[in-house]
C-alpha cells in the first residue's frame, strides 16, 4: 500500500465549483479536468475525439488533460474501436479502473462494522468486517482501524483514500461531533485515520452517505431528487435535492429520529415522549417481534410503518421527492413495515404531491452505504460526482 | 414601453450553467458575463481592474465584458473613483438601474393582485393593484391584465420582462397547472401576457417567488437554506436548498395545506380530515377571530401555530434549516401564531438540529413577493441571482 499521490489534494477544489463562485483559471482547469473524469466514468472509454464531444471541451483541451491523467496513472489507453470504419480505427482511452482503490467503510449497523475495497469504477474488489461486541468509545475507534487494516491488506493497489459513513452529525473536518450509540463525541475521526495511514481520509454521516450511494452507484430512477432512511440503531435520512446532498446548517439535516410522533406515546430516551425512535429503530422492532404472538406481528410492523409515515408526509410535500430507498436490515423493513409507510404519507397528503412517490427497500445496503463512503473519496479527490 | 432587445433570450441558459454540465464555449461566457454582472449587482459600482479582481476574470475578459454590457445600456461608466491615490482615477462602472424596468405581480393575496415597476438594483418605482372581487378564471386572467396594462403606463423605459408569483402548481413552460382559488387549472400564464405584451414572462408559484425575494433582497441572516411560508387563502412553502430554489418533481414542492395534523380533525374541502388548512388559512382565521369573544381569540392563534408547528417540525428536522420567513396578513401571523409555532416545533425534535431556528413575520411581505417575481425575470434574464 502506498500514499495517494500529490495530485489528489489539488482536486479536492472541484467539488465546490459552482456558477455563483469565481471562475479562477485553477478552477475552469480542474472543473475541466473533472468533467474529463465524470465523462468517462460514466460512459465508459471512449475515443479523444468522442470525449470531446461528449465533454463539449476542445480536442487540445481533452488530448492535454488525457495526457495528464494518463501520467497520473488514472486513465489510460484501452485498445481500439470496434467496428471502426475506413482509415486508421481510433484509441479507446478509460478509467484505469484498478489504478487506485479505496478503502470504504459503512459504521451505521448496530453489530458491526462493515467495509470493502473498492476501485475507481466503484466496483467492490473485496469486503470484510469486524464484530462491534457492544464496543463504544475509544474501543470502537480501535476497531474501525482495525478494519482499515484488514482491508489494506486485501490489496496492493496504491490507496486513493478512505472514506466512511458513520452514525451521527459529522462536521467539514471529518470529526464525529455526537454519535450516541458509538459513544462518539467531538471524535477527530477523518484526522486520527489520515494521521495513521498516511491518506486522505473523507467522513460523513451514514444516512448522507447511503444516499450519495444510491444517487452516484444505485438504481435511482427519478430526477434530481432522493431520500434514503437508514433504521438501525437510529432513524436517520439522507437527502439528495437537486443532485447535491443536503447537510444542513449545523450538519445535522435527516436527524428525524426525535421527532414527535405520538404525544401520548412512551417516553424516549431523550426525555420526551413519543419520539420517531420510540416505535421504530431495529433493536426495538426485533425485540417487539420476538415476545410478539404470530398473530400480531403485522400490527407491530403496520405501526412502525405508520409512524415513519407520519414524519415523512409534511418532508415528502415540501420537497415533491417521488423516490425514498430505505436501509437496514431486511426481514423489519421490506413489506409490511414499508407498505404501511407509503400508505400512511398518501393518506395524509395532496395526491398530485405524492402520487408518482415509490418506496422501496435499498436491496443490499451494505453494497450501497458501502459504495456511497467510498463516492466521498472519489468525489473529494477526483471530483468524480 | 418597448420590447425586451434580443439579447435577452440568450441569457436564459446562463441560469441553468451547472458544474455536471458541458462547459460549451457559450456557457463559459454567458456564465462570465453573469459573474460580472452579478458582482456589479452585489457590491455596486467598482473600477475594471476591481472587478477582474472581484470576479476572477482576466482584466481584457472584463473589458470585453463591460464593453458588451454598455452596448446593451444595462451598465453604463459612473464617474471616477473617490480618494483615489496619485495618478490617473479609476473609472467605476456598475449597473444602470433604469436601463430596463420589470414589471412584477404578486397573485397571491386572497382579495387583490399587486404589482410594482422594479428597476435593475431591485428597487420599487412604483405599485398599483386590482382588486379581485372575487373574480376567477377568465376574469380573474383579465384583471391580471389589466394590472399589468395598469403598471405599463408607469414607467417609459424598455421593459426587461414580466415576473409573477401566482398561488398554485406552475411548471417550467409559466402554465399554471391548478390554482384552485383562482380557478385557474392548466392555465398557459406566461405564453398569454408574453403575446399580450411582446416581452419575457417568467411565472412562479407564489412560495416560491416569495423565497427567491427574501433570498435575493430581502435581509436573510443565515447560509444557504431557507423556507418562506405564504399564509393566504392556502398555507404555502417555498424552499431554498443550498442557495437553489426546490421546485419538486411535478413543481409541488411547498404544498403543505393539505398534510394531515389531527386524525380527528373537521373535513377538508380536499374530502379527508384533519388537514393543515382546516384550522389555518388567512380566511378561516380571521373568520375565527371575529366570532370569537376576546378572552378565546389567543387560543385559536395558539391552536393555528401549534397545527402549523407540527407539519414544520419534521420539515425542520430534515433539512435543518435555521430561517423560517412568514408571509401573510399580519394581525393575524405575527405574535401569538408565530410564538406557538416556533414552540411546537422545538417541542417537537431534537435540540441541536432546532437550536438553532428563527421564525419570524416577513415584514412587509408585499415588497418581497413582488421583488421575488422581479428576480425570476433578473435571474432568467440577466443570469442575476
Amino acid at each position: 500500500m502506498n500514499a495517494s499521490p500529490t495530485f489528489a489534494a489539488d482536486r479536492q477544489s472541484g467539488r465546490q465549483l459552482r456558477v455563483t463562485e469565481k471562475a479562477l483559471p485553477q478552477h475552469n482547469r480542474a472543473h475541466n479536468r473533472s468533467l474529463v473524469l465524470q465523462t468517462l466514468f460514466r460512459r465508459g472509454a471512449m475515443s479523444r475525439a468522442d470525449l470531446a464531444r461528449e465533454s463539449g471541451l476542445t480536442r487540445p483541451t481533452v488530448s492535454g488533460l488525457v495526457a495528464e491523467l494518463t501520467d497520473d496513472g488514472i486513465v489510460a489507453e484501452l485498445g481500439f474501436r470496434d467496428g471502426a470504419r475506413v482509415g486508421k480505427p481510433a484509441t479507446l482511452v478509460g478509467i484505469q479502473a484498478d489504478a487506485f482503490h479505496i478503502v470504504a467503510l459503512d459504521l451505521s449497523s448496530a453489530d458491526r462494522f462493515v467495509g470493502a475495497i473498492v476501485n475507481l469504477r466503484g466496483e467492490v474488489i473485496d469486503r470484510a468486517h469486524v464484530d462491534l461486541d457492544g464496543a463504544v468509545g475509544e474501543e470502537a475507534v480501535a476497531r474501525c482501524i482495525r478494519l482499515v487494516d484488514e482491508l489494506s491488506t486485501r490489496t496492493t493497489r496504491r490507496l486513493l483514500g478512505i472514506g466512511v459513513g458513520t452514525p451521527g452529525i459529522v462536521d467539514h473536518e471529518g470529526t464525529v461531533r455526537t454519535a450516541v450509540h458509538l459513544g462518539w463525541y467531538d471524535l477527530p475521526l477523518a484526522t486520527r485515520l489520515t494521521e495513521r495511514f498516511g491518506v486522505p481520509v473523507h467522513v460523513g454521516n451514514d444516512s448522507n452517505v447511503a444516499a450519495l450511494g444510491v444517487h452516484t452507484f444505485g438504481d435511482q430512477k427519478h430526477g434530481q431528487s432522493l431520500m434514503v432512511i437508514t433504521i438501525e440503531n437510529g432513524v436517520g435520512v439522507g437527502l439528495i435535492i437537486g443532485g447535491a446532498l443536503v447537510e444542513g446548517e449545523q450538519f445535522s439535516a435527516g436527524e428525524i429520529g426525535h421527532v414527535t410522533v405520538d404525544d401520548d406515546g412512551d417516553v424516549c430516551a431523550c426525555g420526551r415522549r413519543g419520539c420517531l425512535e420510540v416505535v421504530l429503530t431495529a433493536p426495538l422492532l426485533a425485540a417487539r417481534l420476538r415476545s410478539a404472538d404470530a398473530g400480531s406481528r403485522g400490527a407491530v410492523l403496520h405501526e412502525a410503518g405508520r409512524a415513519l409515515g407520519i414524519v415523512l408526509a409534511p418532508i415528502v410535500s415540501s420537497l415533491n421527492l417521488n423516490e425514498i430507498v430505505v436501509c437496514g436490515p431486511r426481514a423489519l423493513i421490506e413489506g409490511a413495515l414499508l407498505r404501511s409507510a407509503l400508505e400512511t404519507v398518501r393518506n395524509r397528503t395532496l395526491s398530485p404531491v405524492t402520487n408518482g412517490l415509490e418506496m422501496r427497500y435499498a436491496g443490499d445496503d451494505l453494497e450501497l452505504a458501502v459504495l456511497g463512503a467510498a463516492s466521498l473519496v472519489l468525489s473529494a479527490e477526483l471530483g468524480v460526482s
